[in-house]
């Protein structure tokens, strides 16, 4: 596979050199792998960090900024970040209102997510923690107890981003962060493997002619595969994938989201699939969201995320964002 | 190639449905292929109209809102729109002010705006354009006399319009858009073919190990294969490439974009070798853009535009915009 790359061992740095001048609203640590939004700390602001391996653009570094993450801690390629970079990520944007980890459920993350707390918490400062794992496909995947984090990561950091810009105290952004994790599930497809830089090809074999449904977004395994499907087929399967586990009151915002390698052509069509078995299945949809948000690198497919909302949830899904991918205002 | 598709021939209708329902603050017309912003017209503006071939998302249907075009004309896959579309969307946001027509340099495109513009003004509607022919690559291309329209269409379309949504007359908005035009340069590489739903595979054969540098966004030939190259070469060759073209006198806004089948990580780490082109070279860079906005559907690669821009220019790009895929504030 040929990239766009100088060496696979600076392929993060080099992206967050490449941060650091497209962002000047961003204090990008190059060396130490924190990008943290140019204001921090905010007086009075809880902080919100996040963070995670690399490839998965523009979750987390993209989502740094007012009305969202407060610090990225990123990874190497599909990689943990260690718990340095989360520890020094929340000293930088703790303001003494505390400092919440949004962590997705891969073991490496669990576990150095747990030991910066530690380290943060002898350092004075307040740590709180929500847990990511959303993903539907399968328990107990490749890397993970348990279910996957994936698409819902970005309204937990979306949703507890606006609550805690609006100065809601640490218990109130943790609990609101909980509340969207519980309220939220996905569903992956893949149509093509992922390449890794370190690698150079794919990392698994999916040939011409099928698809892999249940996919995660490091490539791990689904729950099936199948000859390929039409995105009329894609979308019953992947949406009612989503509602076999929540089965919403209110209305939910709906995520159309790439895997990276998938044109926006072919993820707007597939956009008005998802919503016609959504109508067909009378959940109405109050926003949708549809583009590269939680990616895997190059490969091809999509994902649903949908997340249940009701008034607050949807007042903090419309507060302004102003990040590198994000950005709304009133 | 797997697609994300039910049938090539539904492709673009398909992704019509789906923008309608993701982008409640647009006017889709599906059957008649038309993108307008909701508002339209809006009293004393000039309408700006563009479009062209699908494929090449989000331009433009994800330009279209307050601050940046007032309506997109898509045609089908790498194909240009017809002129009862350009007809329609000049009808649907002409205010009596008159509406600029912009038009990347290509065969289809420039006939049938031509020929819109005939219909249009038979209809009342003051017409006047702006061509887009900013590839230094090659001139007389496969579709083009001439040079063809890429990147530059974004600063056409976005400080245009923010011409026009200040309220400016026809012939000042469309004096802009014709200074940005020759403020702008661009050249583009791929790394891969690119495959069309009619096609369903790649248009052309670009083995493993080989690149092709001054691409077209439809897969036209550019300058010259060459053996794989680093982010850091290609950036010297496209950067130069432009330089040699454009000798900025005042600083320049830098779109670094993707092709659509390259990870964000990866442009990422290629700006930050654009941006050392450019310091070596003495450019003062205003303002950078990083991601995926004229692209050539799956086609891995990328391509650097350079508009050098005064005062008025930096101003016109740094107001408020308000699309599916460029949006900011004050």
């Amino acid at each position: 596979m040929k990239m766009l790359i100088n060496v696979p061992e600076t392929v993060v740095a080099d992206a967050l050199r490449g941060m650091a001048s497209a962002h000047p609203g961003l204090s990008v640590d190059v060396d130490n792998r924190v990008v943290v939004r140019g204001d921090a700390p905010v007086a009075g602001k809880v902080g919100l960090v996040s963070g995670g391996g690399s490839g998965h653009e523009p979750l987390h570094g993209g989502f740094v900024g007012p009305g969202m993450l407060s610090a990225a801690c990123p990874g190497e390629v599909f990689t943990s970040p260690v718990p340095d970079q989360m520890v020094r990520a929340a000293a930088a944007v703790d303001s003494g209102a505390g400092v919440l980890f949004i962590v997705k459920n891969y073991t490496g993350d669990v576990l150095n997510f747990d030991m910066a707390a530690e380290l943060a918490e002898d350092e004075g400062v307040q740590i709180a923690k929500v847990l990511v794992n959303d993903d539907v496909a399968v328990t107990d995947s490749l890397y993970t107890a348990g279910r996957r984090g994936t698409g819902a990561t970005l309204f937990v950091e979306k949703l507890a981003g606006a609550a805690a810009e609006e100065g809601q105290p640490l218990e109130r952004v943790e609990a609101i962060g909980r509340r969207v994790n519980e309220s939220a599930r996905s569903f992956g497809v893949a149509l093509t493997a992922v390449s890794t830089p370190a690698k150079g090809s794919p990392t698994f074999d999916l040939p011409e002619g099928e698809l892999e449904l249940g996919i995660g977004i490091h490539g791990e395994p689904g729950r099936e595969r199948r000859a390929m499907m039409t995105s009329h087929e894609i979308a019953d399967f992947a949406v009612n994938a989503v509602l076999e586990d929540l089965r919403p009151s209110s209305p939910v915002i709906a995520l159309v989201n790439g895997m990276g390698g998938t044109p926006l052509l072919e993820l707007y069509g597939f956009n008005a699939e998802v919503q016609r078995v959504l109508s067909e299945r009378g959940v109405p949809v109050a926003r949708t969201l549809v583009g590269n948000y939680v990616t895997s690198l190059d490969m091809a497919g999509c994902s649903v995320t949908l997340c249940q909302v009701d008034e607050e949830l949807l007042r903090l899904w419309d507060a302004p964002v102003e990040t590198a991918a994000l950005r709304w205002g009133r």
